[in-house]
């Protein structure tokens, strides 16, 4: 397999705590994912990726594809060398942005076709191409072409979404399986917010050979109750040796309720956009860092907190450098905010190996909704 | 003194090497201050400034006392702890600003008055107020309030703004002997382009107790050659054991002409300008990294740079960072191009002591011009 999870621990609440091994190294799990959408995060450096404590950098097969194209993975000979990370990578197929990002789309039984949001060309993304265009980037675990629906879609529209990504998961594998170049590839669960749709899917999928398993299809517009009661349905279902993977998902409180239901890998852009927006991800909490109140504010920003921006800037300054409208301001707080987001992950892990999970995931409920 | 000037080797040219000795202190000269305009570098951290060579940074009294205003300095006992820069920091008077930014500007003998750029609010700045803003801030040298007009201007008007300056530094200089903070001052020579007015204004500042001296009011519009006569004009004026500093200049070749003429310290905005525009400084001339020819490019900026930049990122990765207007893209290239210009320093510091700047400025004027 090109990717192997260790289970070291379950907790009775479900939450594991385990070690994927990747062809670039071991991570540690539940792990979360920083998305350097155009292999390449706004603001932060590969160096500060790693210095968060990230493992695994989540890329785009969409925006990859379109801008700079796949020539020139070809021609660098894949992602790392091109952005000058290490570690492994997960890309995504280009399903979701397909989905809510292109225009003028239309979905065969044999793939997509719609225009660049760059420069209105026509292009097509199908199973097969997906793969091709993740093997020229050369991630380390690639994703199966998904059909993305919004989660309020009548039932009929959500088992003829499914059942067009079953057939493409298989057609995704065949292709994989045609060319062996070491990377992992990752089914991914639908059936929206239908139970029996959701088991039929996971049933469907375990049958067959993919290195672990996504769950779709959530943080779309669902109920929280709706998105917690899908991914417990799904982790029950999902064998305990393959890693389990909550796509695009979400808030810490999000992490912290997923990780319980057995989730292993997360990925959402909300920490790098949020700094973006001057916001401070705390574990009491939001900061809005430009509040007048922070003017003369000589505190850090998370007291303890040891990422280069709490050791060395008071809340003054970044106040004042939103205020200026410096991006240096969302640098700073995407350090943080990534870092924030890593040291959250250990800090359940540890508990899932201590026996502590169900204390730590009560205390973060009540923190994080500060 | 508040500063003090160690001359090493002074070449036949005229360029001198040594040693500026401030209380944050030892500076190796000549010396090229990055511009962190309101206590922070759009793109740059202070890590990467200081990981560039740069030893002294350049703020600006102007911007600052706008925009956080003194309350802040004054709470967190200066622009050191403010912006987590542990070296000197030169702050300029803002003269400069006033005259090329402020709306609706009087100038009157006590000082100028205008709007704020920020939020329209009647605003002063005299050489008293200048002074007192850039205690509360306690750059390590501070500059004089002087009256900054167009190259261009008339013999009349110029004179009369000269005449101004000098009555303004003696304010300045008085206001600044009134409460010992330990922090330099230096003198600003005006008169623009013409010989005698810059020969009385050297000839008058130098008579007062000035830890150093700057050349101002050049890079504002006049000619190549004009620039280059008047610096060596008023350098070869100077006291020989004071700092001389060139403000606002320049391009890499304005410093190897300048230095040439004997010049300590430089300012400028260019090479973090330089490089949000997409424009790498290497030397042999400008690179404009979104050039499509670049697209594929495996190699470095500048091979045998020892930047961060260069030690990791193909071209080809930069140029995909700007065809995605991505902030990371600024970011890489400003840490290469102030990385550049302290080699460029470092390398007629060294030419200078080895005696051999003749020839490296020939080699550099070819090479620049590239």
């Amino acid at each position: 397999m090109a990717v192997r999870y260790e289970l070291l621990c379950e907790d009775p609440t479900g939450a594991r705590a385990g070690i994927l091994h990747t062809r670039r190294g071991p991570v540690e799990t539940p792990t979360f994912m920083p998305v350097a959408t155009h292999a390449g995060f706004r603001h932060l450096s590969v160096e500060e990726a790693h210095a968060s404590g990230a493992r695994v950098l989540l890329s785009n097969t969409f925006h990859l594809m379109l801008r700079p194209g796949i020539e020139v993975f070809q021609k660098m000979g894949g992602i790392h060398r091109f952005m000058g990370w290490e570690g492994p990578v997960l890309t995504d197929s280009g399903g979701f942005q397909i989905f809510s990002l292109a225009d003028d789309l239309t979905v065969y039984e044999r793939g997509a076709q719609f225009r660049s949001i760059y420069d209105n060309s026509r292009r097509s993304l199908t199973p097969e191409s997906s793969i091709n265009m993740q093997q020229a980037i050369d991630s380390d675990i690639m994703m199966v072409l998904d059909v993305c629906i919004d989660s309020t879609t009548d039932e009929a529209g959500t088992r003829a979404a499914m059942e067009r990504t079953h057939r493409w998961a298989l057609r995704s594998l065949a292709q994989k399986e045609s060319r062996d170049t070491g990377q992992a590839l990752f089914g991914i669960v639908q059936g929206g917010v239908h139970n029996h749709l959701r088991d039929e899917s996971a049933a469907f999928l375990t049958q067959h050979p993919f290195d672990g398993f996504a769950i779709g299809g959530l943080a779309v517009g669902e109920k929280k109750h709706e998105r917690e009661d899908m991914t417990a349905r799904v982790t029950a279902q999902l064998p305990k040796d393959k890693p389990r993977y909550l796509m695009g998902v979400g808030t810490p409180l999000d992490l912290v309720e997923a990780v319980r239901r057995g989730v292993d890998m997360f990925d959402c852009i909300i920490p790098t956009k949020m700094a973006q927006q001057g916001y401070a991800h705390t574990f009491d909490g939001l900061v809005r860092v430009s509040r007048q109140v922070f003017q003369q504010e000589e505190a850090v920003l998370e007291p303890g907190c040891d990422c280069s921006t709490c050791a060395r800037y008071p809340k003054a300054y970044l106040n004042h450098l939103f205020k200026c409208d410096s991006a240096l301001g969302s640098r700073l707080l995407s350090v943080h905010n990534v870092r924030m987001y890593q040291r959250l992950m250990q800090k359940m892990r540890r508990a899932i190996l201590d026996g502590q999970f169900d204390a730590v995931h009560r205390e973060m409920v009540e923190r994080l909704a500060a």
